[in-house]
């Protein structure tokens, strides 16, 4: 698919931006995150707790998820909740067990930010940063996002088309950094059964319109726990470069998301039909 | 999955129609389509054009896809069209063009029905009737359907939730016939590069609520032929019991649709392909 | 406004349907159902039950609202339920007392019919067909409509576009019949704290691109009783031609949408309310 | 309408966040922006360019609408654009601008702020600060906005619930600042012949559940100029505190938006009009 680019790029009704464009740069971009590369043939999983609690639920979340095949911890450390009452994060203190914990696992970290005055902040402690839906046209950040000197992983905005996803990611690149994964994590419909409508088909658009690596998010784009496997499957079948799986050691007891969290088994189990679906599109994770 | 049922059925918001739920049946459903059985092991491929044309059309067309591994033929005569001014298909015509190809390659023809005036008609020439879209509330058509004595093909409404399409299947079986394959063909959301958004999250969803076998429509999900490919692969992954693609022997001569219609060489390569996947998935596909 | 015509019709991104266009009839159309003439300065009401339930409910609910204002009545006989299971319409049985009670009250009905078989009988009793939101697209029911010797009132699917809207109308003109009457009843959206969300803009947009008087339906477009009134001003301001209003005279008890049904104070009280805002953009109520 | 409180707050099944519940506080807030109440019987409109170009523009413009009977002034400095390479507006220069012409002309000002960073130099200049859309669930922009000693003009994000739209409220008040003005200014749905949909249902709706007042934007409502002033009339007789539109001294020659933007004869006659409607709710507008 990817040397088979568009012969009429009207056929998607908007222009490309330039940088992220695939017209621009044929061949697929390889983000480095630490060592770790998303954008080659490996699919690359990234899981963990939907936000950071104490040193014993990363520490032990990590350690399984990384038995598991993760090859990137996520967590979070600045949550955004739509309640200012809801739990919002150990914030600093959430960055420093992250910090602790790659160390002694050896797993590189993604984990999000939400103020232009703390991107320094985070991108000193984490490995990669993440931009999430709700700031995808947060421009001052994403400005800054792109001067911070890590990789980027940038969520689509529930509300936001593909056009304007392409275009969020050019200002990253157009502040002269090309290390952005864009994520695709669900989009608002009018179905409720699921938290979010999860749009794989952003997987091949985005891979035909740009060369930056797609991974999905099945968690949020789904809500419920008992669905998120069958959608990473349909996902890496799509042609997605990996995944962003939340993952708790005790999801009953997670502060946050806990219904749409895997637990430990739930996940070894998934890597392992993952790892089937990713050959029969030929590509692989490493187990 | 399908033993693992919902303990709390809370979790999707909306009480599950008995005739259709899981709970009150738990073994999946086979759909016999004149001797192709749906809903079992073996992933059943439905493709052919969008509408009748002509004899040569239909017979080509038919004639590769069987060889490609389809084991039902698709093709409309009569045609719901949005404006009173386009091509509404040629009616009775096609429908004894349908039944002739059907005897010479022998394949089993499934076409829609729009009236409850027809119903009757139409299904003394189909193995298995559709109801599409736009008619997924039409309830005087789906109680004829449900006394029409052939299998059902329901189409999701563009605009139906869950709950609308189960209640539909509803009114279906709620007359005698329980031989009804659900179709997830793509939603309306605010995403305008692809012609409807596909909602996969639909089949594991349909899946665990309901006993009917669940199959996808990805040339309606997209509306863009190079995209087919990649959705059929990921509808297959989150567990589809089938597809339903159109496959044009000319698309760009095609009255309808031929945008995303695949050639007949680009449904052969999908077919391959899709071979592997439902091997990954513990399926096969009869090639 | 109406004499204002968008000089660049591009501006909307679609071809105008002939018949419906305003471009080749640049005056509003005047529908005429038994005398009540809908389209002129005169804004026109029209009020009652969801459905028919029994000759005092529809005896009592249609005197209040002729005395309050209202100058067509509506009711149901045949209902469209999302559910098998629930209350369907009384059938030709209410027909029949819809036209008793026209007698009796000299008032005009409009009712909704769903099914081709049945034009012919529904048209036999009402003064003006309805053809509801899940049928704008059941198109071999729009041609049986465009013959039926009786005004149309065409409700806006509810994930329909204002192209799609236009585009059913021609169908029922394409027939030869213009009498028809367009009604904005709510689309569908994410938001969920109104049963669906009420499209205003559609108002000044179709009386723009269309000769076709437009009328609004705030009960159905708002699911709550308490906000009728403020949305049924809104669409009076917006410029609609009439309103169409869901009033029981006990909707505790009724059998359908009791919770969307004014009682006939509020009603009343309404209807002192749009005669200021008619009178405030140039037309009348008569009350 | 305001004291007939919601009995059962479940009819619009979710918690209405405390600070800004009407149930905690009966009387709507008047919000004082440097002498102009918004919230009582006198409807504000704020009018103005989309964004600040040049003195001359900002000052023929806000000569205009002070004269045709605006109260407040709208301009914009720092722009959120979804390309990168669009006109970004003029930043602190564009501020200047503003603070000069409310001096010369004594009209109020309410300018956009993007960046926690800038809130402080924002405020300094403003009136009023403006939270757009795009940054409707940018925490740590509403926590400072709190913290301002500003009102705060909060926009509705274009895929926000009424839910999610009064929790950013809460985090606003949660800061000790209930000097806020909440602005429906349409929302993201299918339809594509207008630029957004206008939910003026939302306007009985946020009056009902909280005590801020509410204004409409129809000019992004609807992105198109000739549907403004009728869209303006339906958010009046909808109960709306004000409006907020789009006014350039010559539109097109607008840097951003000129197509919605009213020219100064188009506004003073919608604002004639507007009397009319106001009068008709029990309201007033001071030309």
């Amino acid at each position: 698919m990817e040397t088979n680019l568009c012969k009429n790029p009207a056929k998607v009704g908007f222009p490309i931006p330039s940088k992220v464009s695939r017209t621009t740069k044929p061949e697929t971009t390889l983000v480095n995150v630490s060592g770790v590369m998303v954008g080659g043939s490996d699919i690359v999983i990234i899981a963990g707790p939907c936000v950071v609690e104490s040193q014993e639920q990363l520490f032990e979340t990590a350690r399984a998820v990384k038995a598991g095949g993760a090859r990137i911890l996520r967590g979070g450390a600045f949550k955004p909740r739509s309640s200012p009452y809801n739990f919002q994060g150990l914030g600093e203190e959430g960055l420093k067990l992250l910090s602790s914990v790659r160390k002694e696992i050896h797993l590189p970290v993604v984990t999000e930010v939400m103020d232009t005055r703390q991107v320094e902040l985070v991108a000193s402690y984490a490995d990669m940063i993440q931009i999430g839906s709700r700031n995808m046209q947060n421009f001052p950040l994403l400005k800054e996002a792109g001067l911070c000197g890590k990789p980027v992983l940038l969520k689509r905005g529930m509300m936001s088309t593909i056009e304007e996803f392409l275009l969020a990611a050019e200002y990253i690149l157009n502040q002269g950094n090309d290390q952005v994964i864009l994520c695709e994590r669900g989009i608002r419909t009018f179905e409720t059964s699921t938290r979010n409508t999860l749009d794989l088909s952003a997987v091949p658009m985005l891979k035909r319109l740009s060369h930056l690596p797609v991974i999905v998010d099945p968690s949020h784009g789904t809500g419920l726990r008992w669905m998120v496997p069958a959608m990473a499957k349909a996902a890496v079948a799509a042609g997605a470069d990996g995944l962003i799986i939340e993952v708790h050691y005790k999801p009953e007891e997670a502060l946050c998301d806990g219904h749409q969290s895997l637990n430990l088994d739930e996940f070894t189990r998934m890597m392992t039909d993952l790892e089937k679906i990713a050959q029969a599109v030929g590509r692989e994770i490493s187990l």
